[in-house]
């Protein structure tokens, strides 16, 4: 679509929903302010467990990683921060990175400890029933708390791979009070600006049970931790058919909603484009996000970020696409006529109610979205600019030249 | 099987465990003690949303649903108490109802009032937009305890089908609210010595959310009201692949395990004969039961109740299969040798905790279950007891007439 | 949306899908040419099995359905006929309820005979071990195929409520051989233009297996049987996450492709609105439907049908938001570059052959139907203009009078 | 428990069984000639996709793998035989290799050519749109085929990772065509003696769609293919809830019973020991294969094999406790009353139908296999048997040796 019709088709659109109140310049507006983070590991290669997919242009370390991430950035301007994984984004001076980060034009955001790789968390980490391996998990959280610290970041984002694979194999009640005293102890090491969001997730990679497998548990853990503790809602995280929006919207009023890991998934846990297969939901979890937003009784502030794992698709394209797709999900909530549809609720008026949620949903969005990167001076077209930029074509040159002949990485892997 | 041959089988396995320090006199006495509600309505015709099967000995009132859990009782030994429906087993005087049941050798177990069978509940009942139906269902709730004060019931029970079927049929948050107003309003009202249980279901009758759908919710809301507020757990009510024993094992460490509703599925909800599934899981949740019980840290007072619609199956029979297999699955609980299974627990030894489980999981305890009938003089096949006992064809008779032409119940009725 | 907005709109996406190769006038007109039949039973009073729930308007004979059910198809203008249920529509004289039908604008669809509603059926129909059952169950089936004939409808439209609830209670092999005996009786018994549409469950009123549980066992079922049965796909009977537009796909692929029963589900089967739930998943299986209707090297028919139980919703508005779903799914399918999708394909090129499927997915079809309604002259806005039309307000008023006093009715009823 | 304990224990149940007809003497025998394969990847590290979990003692070649391989067998004496991975398991002479196993007591079982580890099957194998990677893995399969030549293996098991994971990656209908040719190629290329199995899965690797997806889709392949070609039943394969006796059985009728991958699982796919989370289910798939092969109308040669990655448990005896589950199921379906079954079932008397099946399953099989195994020279207990016979030990010394040094192993190294 050229930038002219997006005008023309966004003047069109403005007059209709103006007649019914809603200001599409200000929701253009607040289209262009969503912030959602991408995840470093989404730039690397991966795979499922029947092998790992390889991409000749894929980043070799962290600051590449951070480098592809700044082009998502760059070509949406909502994605301004990349979460990191201590372990696999290890380097020897974060506050390094950081630097490079913000050349690139975007910041570190969450800090991820890795609790799952090493050898030592065969059994569990914090549940454990090998203390040492449990201190060793609780060393590890706290400094991904002095990572934070060091490059500005404000979020531990922490998710447990704990669990069994057979029943008997470990006692739930120690393992709970175990891992209630190892989250206690990172919680107290935090600095005051700090949050600490727990992740739940219903199975994998144990198979009998998981320590923290829904939004349950998380919340009587973060309300047992303080304030500070909050829960993390991974979208691919939970049995099929769960109602993700009243979740969301029950931990709204909890105060315990902290943030997002968006994806998609259609069987289990996938790691598939945000959007792709059940755009609707992700629109009425949005629709849910906005009425709390818009409440001012209540205190917000969520932190969105993808968790996704390419494997199959072009990395960047795909964060691109999750990205705009998230946008398109918050346009369409935005659009919801609030007090028509409290008011049809209210008469216990069905179809009325969902004759509301239905023309927010079934509207067209695109122009509100392309007129937003434009009046930002982005292409209104983020992934065609990005295919345009020659940036694959770029590092695929740069990054078969192997590692460590090139000047810059060798100098910083000399700081090891 | 004959009595003789139990009573031998019984001491080959007395010795064998005795000799792994496990008393099988204990463990038999231990199952005898066993208590468990059977419900009213399974007594009486049921069907599935495509027909109502009848049987024409079914019950027609609560004197004879009574008369009929009595049977199962008189026969298992283990189930003493029959939970009641305020409004299907609505009497004129439910003292005499109890009189009635005491007299057949059991009493009435828990209220359940009716909050969805009603048209004023066509929209839900505490979480209706409609605060006059709110209104009339928490006075439902305050008669049920007041029926409770009178025939000396502890346990108000509480199940609630309010929900949606569409998205933006209702405003999760403020339904919320609601919710917990009312159930503040009914605690408020309950004498010290009841409990008030709060059950969850993962969807229907409604179909797109569930106002109490997991127990996570319900934890929450009975953390709100007070002690005396806990979690009812029915097997039925989960997502597929749930794993029911930590979530049971979850509610012993938060204090907030109050009861169960018995019962088996394979796909939805489906009120199947309790065990015939899946009867390993039935068996591990009993394994954390026991483990939970034999803490002598823990409080622990568990309301044990079946919750079955036996649909095409001989209705007496299924609660006595129903109570059976509960009674093995508790047998087998208490043969798991706990100090073993700690110590490969510890040692992430996995197959040999693993081993512990199976080990009793797979012993023989029905000779442990007939010598322990036989000493309380009931006979050792509960079933084949009933069957003989010509209950049915008795009441085939009875029942066959219309019941207004019978003496008694005419009176009962002229009360009402 | 005025009409004047509208025909606007409309030129401006002409335009815009003209260079792309699309005729909007000819997708504006295939879409009024979509026939899809709404089933008698959505317009009388349903409910769950929780309990019934009753509109004083429902109609109160088959009569009074298909009246109801012709108040869809003067709306939507793509609903010309209605499906029967031989027992619960039984009439004296079909033929005189195929007049009344085609006095108001519609014919008579498929024909369903029942065979799970009678206590006859209690244990299964044709796979009953009772001969006697199985033999009525096929008579009954005959009857509808000479309903058929009498009132002209070639679609006969088979569900069985066939299964068990308990392991053990049938056996597998032998229902099937007693099952595949009574289809092919039946079979033999229609004329050449009849064909036989066999719908596959996954489970319910049967909770331990169903005797046609899948899209597999209908096609070898079908296969068997002859060219003239074929498989009914109901989008609500499948496990979860099971891809439907797959199976249709291969349906079509084996010839085997009868139709569809259209509504949505979360959860269980639940008869809710057709695309309430996943309108996405909906478009993706029009996007098969459409893929192999326009390839000439396929013989495709293919009955499309609602299958729904409004329970709470109005039930005339829920049709008419059905079709519309249906009507809006078919538009995008229609809008699918497939030239450009299969150069994608062939080159492994998954986000270009994505996002082809995607611009149909969100283009905006709302004027594309509002536009092809006007040119037949009807209202655009088919769910207002019933609801200004009166039309439930009268049947209230006629419908709360005793059926027995109306004179037309009476007429009918003496006939019987 | 002691050889003399389980022998008195035996004679006792042989007594009670003999009184109901059956036999349990030849019960035993029975049980001691099924006969199972276990895979040669379940024998080396193994992971799932957030890690591998590595032994010291696992086999670095396949050689070593079917050393492991026949160490269950020694200690079970049913698994005689190891199916083999071509590519995991390439050697430079797969007669050596046989040789090899012969010399270890044990045999080459099913070929299972690998159709998705190298980049080429990135976007899948015979349904891939490039010609020239559905001819490799055309090449890949007959290659197998012609190694079941050399070692006398008369079975080809083939299961493809081919799927999408988006809407319009791919194009059903071709991608089925081509899946359709391909197999009828190699098919033509086996010798007559050879079986081909086609396995399907639900999902995984792909995520959004699987081309042979069900037991429907494999069926209607095989058919098309003939006689020698059947269906692979994987039990980990299924979406929840699906009945799988009834698949077993139904494919039994149509005589597509081609074999087992037998594992456990309670969530999606992964590959948990055999029995270990749903025993009962497991005894009623044996149920329904001893129905089967007990009925003289029936061909039935089933293929029984295990594919499980134990991950975290001890490898090899993860699979002794599954070749144990498996003759235990197996033996208490030899214990079901068939002609008391069928009468109940007759009659529909559901409870007493029910009941003969719990009486073969609650009964106490291990003295049964206990003395099955003492009769054949082995240890009643294989578990123990083998962890004391050093031979983890022993390889965990050998293998922690660089492989190369070793002697033999280099000179088979040479010979690639």
């Amino acid at each position: 679509m050229s930038r002219k019709n997006a005008e023309a088709q966004f003047r069109l659109l403005r007059e209709e929903w103006g007649d019914k109140g809603i200001d599409l310049d200000a929701v253009s507006r607040k289209c262009m302010e969503l912030r959602i983070e991408t995840p470093s590991w989404a730039y690397a290669n991966c795979g499922t467990r029947f092998g790992l997919v390889k991409d000749p242009a894929a980043p070799r370390n962290a600051y590449e990683k951070l480098s592809d991430g700044a082009q998502v950035h760059r070509f949406t301007g909502i994605t301004p921060a990349v979460a990191v994984h201590v372990l696999w984004d290890n380097v020897p001076d974060w506050a390094d990175l950081q630097k490079h980060a913000v050349s690139q034009g975007i910041r570190i955001g969450a800090i991820n400890p890795n609790l799952f790789t090493e050898p030592q968390y065969k059994f569990g980490s914090i549940c454990n029933a090998d203390p040492k391996v449990r201190r060793a998990a609780v060393d590890n959280m706290k400094n991904s708390v002095d990572i934070g610290r060091q490059v500005g970041s404000n979020l531990l984002s922490l998710w447990f791979a704990d669990g069994t694979n057979y029943p008997g194999q470990g006692d739930f009640r120690r393992r709970k009070a175990w891992m209630e005293q190892c989250l206690a102890d990172v919680y107290a090491h935090m600095p005051k600006s700090m949050r600490m969001l727990v992740e739940y997730k219903f199975f994998e990679p144990a198979f009998y049970h998981t320590d923290i497998a829904d939004w349950g548990i998380s919340t009587l853990l973060t309300k047992k931790l303080g304030e500070r503790a909050q829960v993390l809602v991974d979208l691919g995280h939970h049995a099929h058919a769960t109602n993700i929006p009243w979740i969301v919207s029950t931990l709204i009023t909890e105060g315990k909603l902290g943030g997002f890991h968006f994806n998609d998934r259609k069987y289990a846990d996938d790691d598939l484009t945000t959007g792709c297969m059940n755009p609707y939901e992700l629109f009425l979890i949005f629709n849910e996000l906005v009425a709390g937003m818009e409440d001012p009784s209540l205190k917000t502030d969520f932190a969105f970020m993808i968790d996704e794992m390419p494997v199959i698709k072009p990395r960047i394209e795909s964060m691109i696409q999750s990205a705009v797709n998230l946008q398109e999900a918050y346009a369409k909530a935005l659009l919801v006529d609030r007090a028509k549809l409290s008011e049809a609720q209210d008469d216990n008026r069905i179809i009325d109610a969902e004759e509301v949620i239905r023309a927010a949903w079934t509207a067209d969005v695109k122009p509100i979205l392309e007129v937003g990167r434009m009046r930002k001076g982005l292409d209104p077209d983020p992934l065609g600019a990005y295919r345009k930029s020659g940036y694959y074509a770029k590092t695929l040159k740069e990054r078969s030249i192997p590692e460590t002949s090139r000047r810059t990485t060798k100098k910083r892997m000399q700081k090891v």
